[in-house]
């Protein structure tokens, strides 16, 4: 399996002091930084945008930045957030009238292209697709809205996006978001998720790196 | 007429560190914070949502919060930022479909409520909606797109939401936004405004405090 | 002034007796049938539409319905509410793209067409069409919301949609539709109005008759 | 298999007087009441809403009443269904964005959660909720249009659907809605089915007992 | 007055040989081609959009192509109709959210811009852009709908357009767009239009320049 | 197999000259003529509408007209295609609320009713409604967007599409649009297809003749 990857959540940071916030989950050894972008449309709310993305940048952020677009309709602001920094951009295809076509702008773009998976969503669509995509984004709760915890049926339909990826043979990163926690991510790695999402689990903890490390051991003992 | 007052808008400001800013754009003298909050609908552009309006009262800003919604529809965020700490929350007419309901929901949730007017905008339904309004926002550029200066023909339009306001008898402030610079703010302030919004003019020079200064001073002389 | 007509909304009667109600209540001297059509995204709350219209007839109801579409769009369903029996068709401007052709589009299938204003809509497009209007309707609350009071600057808004419809020399109904009760009906005719509708203050009250006749009489004595 | 269910669609009964048709109804044999709500939106017609059900609630109906939205969205109106006394709400997938949530809110508020299938809407969506779901409804009719008969090829789908409730293992009704007949519902009952809408083939006969009694009689011997 | 301009609409002409009649309606004496796009949103039909434009350029059209946008919304497809060489873009207020951007849209990309009113549309909002504005199009119809004659109160709807431009001091087209013939161009063009849209009065005549020509001269002698 | 057929779209010929365009091309052994319908919602792009149809059978055009519409919703504007004088008429799932309803439209109205598979887009809808499609249409390029070529994964997609027209016993034609080509027509063929357009392949060689004899040629050979 590759090497695990732990994106902290900066919806849990305190925005008052983003860069500072940042700049600590890196040093404590996160490895991505995941940015959500809500629009009170396709989810009600609203969070931050292209501007925030670039800000961190001009921080001095160099980590990838993995951006979850909840938002509908989706190209307008692709280009937006590549110029604004994004590394990874991932959007939901119920979206979007034109999946591909999607996929190939957030490419050309320069940025790696991702689908996220609300629990509801069959996989079907990531068959026809499986080509275009560098990362796989499973929602195990339902985006947009608070106080959830993580869904159980999510495990077999990792196991199931799993096998659909290595059928593939392509270099695809396989992403889990909602209630991932110190005490789960073992069995959720099992799975076969091999990108975790964390938000409060990390910054709401007093030590960030002591969560962090503690993901991986679990993991890595799993 | 009523004291002035200066709102410097933070999207002008480092999202890095924004509870600094804030903090220092207060300390040089601003009285308001104003805070645009695009949807990626209404206007071609997704900025900042609740969450960053709460950080802000976390970090302890007290001064007034500013919210301009650049939203459609409006009503389902408004008690979000009722909730985040919102004082003032303006809204387009064009973007509800009942004007005086949105009004009251803001007013009910404690806040100001305001109106704003893009350039194209009559001032007609003003009339209809005076007794409900604490705060009138003339556009004096296009909301939510860059690189603009202020449009001339809002200087007439200030002057008749000027007579509109003193004709009705209530305390109702004038605001204006786009293109505000201490070398035009008293020409705008003699047509009417006593409410100024401010960007690049303030978070882009190198000190807050000169520039918040030189817009008082020159009103004052105007 | 011309005769005053009392139209009970039926959204304040019993939806399992119906018919019955309107007998009851055509009976005790009501003129119209008020009947308040939405559809849960032009207004935040669905109702009833053609089918218990045309149950109404069918149950033998002769007298007029009088048919306030808060719905968005219009055109599709105008068809289906004369089909079903209705005699006049109101509709608010804002739900329209072609405000003219909908007016047409309504006469043409055999019913009398009438502008809805809400509280903040100015009467500036009943300038436009006072030609191709039947009926004029303000909202003294906003519509579709619940436990709203009579709005007094409606009183106002009254005196100038009546100045408008007397200029025009037409034959045109000036109807007020929220918090219209016995005691202050005498005021509401005495800025114009010469068609009430009333819900609650006709269906919750012990005896319609006497209502309807205390509304009659302070009209005749205002 | 489980017993049969019987739920009268009042879309097809008399408006005018809707608790006395629901009663009678319910004494000839019926054990839920279907409640079609379409929105103009979803589907081209408009039918009845929440005010409607909880009429029939305070009439005394105690029977399950069982609400089929054909609105878009779904979120905003389930919570005024359940105050209003449903029993089972059923939604469109392709109505929700977020089916899983929607389906946990429907939960939430006390209700069983249902979902509906149009004629081509596949079932791979029923397999990714199915621990979420009470009900499935599939439609063997096109909803919201009229003069339709029972499409064929529903047999092979409540087959399918009969399938992947049993392996599932829980109690999940398989409701079947359009163009159901006492000449009909022994092969429809045999395909799976084992609730049974059934409008115009009621509230149409001259007796609504002999009807229900030649359904349930056909399913037993069928 | 200002020389009139008779601008002869291409959706009454043979698509099947359009460069043909195009040079046959020039050749007669009309000055512009006018250019309906209508896009089955805004209106209900959908005709014809830039790819057809382009032909017609590179036919060797060297006229003011004069294109009426009956679309919503309106910024997307305004640089597609520049590229294709449009000379006009006219809009609907109602159908852009930034009217006063959307002007500028159309002259940045070099063309005029115009403004669009329905039969129910006020002039106000002409008031307020009357700086950014080339060219004032009234309907005298309801856009999209056929079969429809003048509509009398748009006599009076010109005398106030003529009075607002007047007053401007600028140089703007006053156009009329729907039932102008050759027997009652003369009282349009009193009510102060200069620019004449015909559809089927010019391409079903037998011979286009017999009534281009009785248009100027009933103009003229009017 | 089943004889192949020839569709050259439109939309690459030279719309002043659409008739002798149409002429040329089925004179030169073109079988259909394939008609792209865009509306600026579904696809960021307006073309050509039901006029435009009427106008090629009014100039004498008697082959079949397949009309591919990428327009949303769809209901609306089939009785206008059918009326024009289209044979097929096709649309995308994703843009019809209900798919099975309005593939009965279109074979009401008397045309053959063809469903659209955008790349992105899984077969699974297809199983449901087989019994109802005249024609599978597969995009092997995203619909609306310029300069793309054939999407290498659109092959075996063809296969399985193949295999469940086969196993359906039905009459049903698998087209293919979206670079095809002389010199890849072959092993499209082989893939399942039946039915080729082919836009710019066709329209911008110098002899149409020659193309569509050496597309049959390289397709009877492969």
């Amino acid at each position: 399996m590759s090497e695990i990857i732990i994106a902290p959540s900066i919806l849990s940071a305190d925005f008052a002091r983003l860069g500072e916030e940042v700049d600590a989950v890196l040093a404590a050894g996160a490895d991505w930084v995941h940015f959500d972008v809500m629009d009170n449309h396709y989810v009600p709310n609203l969070t931050i945008g292209p501007m925030v993305c670039e800000a961190l940048r001009r921080h001095g952020v160099t980590a990838p930045i993995d951006v979850h677009l909840m938002v509908r309709p989706v190209d307008r602001i692709v280009p937006d957030f590549a110029k604004a920094g994004a590394s990874v951009i991932s959007f939901h295809p119920e979206a979007s009238e034109h999946v591909h076509r999607t996929l190939q702008l957030i490419r050309d773009a320069g940025c790696r292209a991702g689908l996220v998976f609300n629990p509801a969503t069959p996989l079907a669509i990531l068959e026809e697709v499986i080509d275009s995509v560098d990362l796989v984004l499973l929602m195990s709760v339902n985006p947009g809205f608070g106080g959830q915890s993580f869904i159980p049926s999510t495990l077999a339909k990792l196991r199931r996006a799993r096998a659909l990826i290595d059928a593939s043979g392509r270099d695809i990163r396989l992403e889990i978001d909602g209630g991932v926690k110190a005490d789960n991510i073992a069995e959720i790695a099992r799975a076969g998720a091999d990108t975790f999402v964390a938000g409060s689990a990390i910054f709401n903890a007093p030590d960030y790196r002591a969560v962090i490390e503690a993901m991986r051991a679990n993991v890595a003992a799993g």
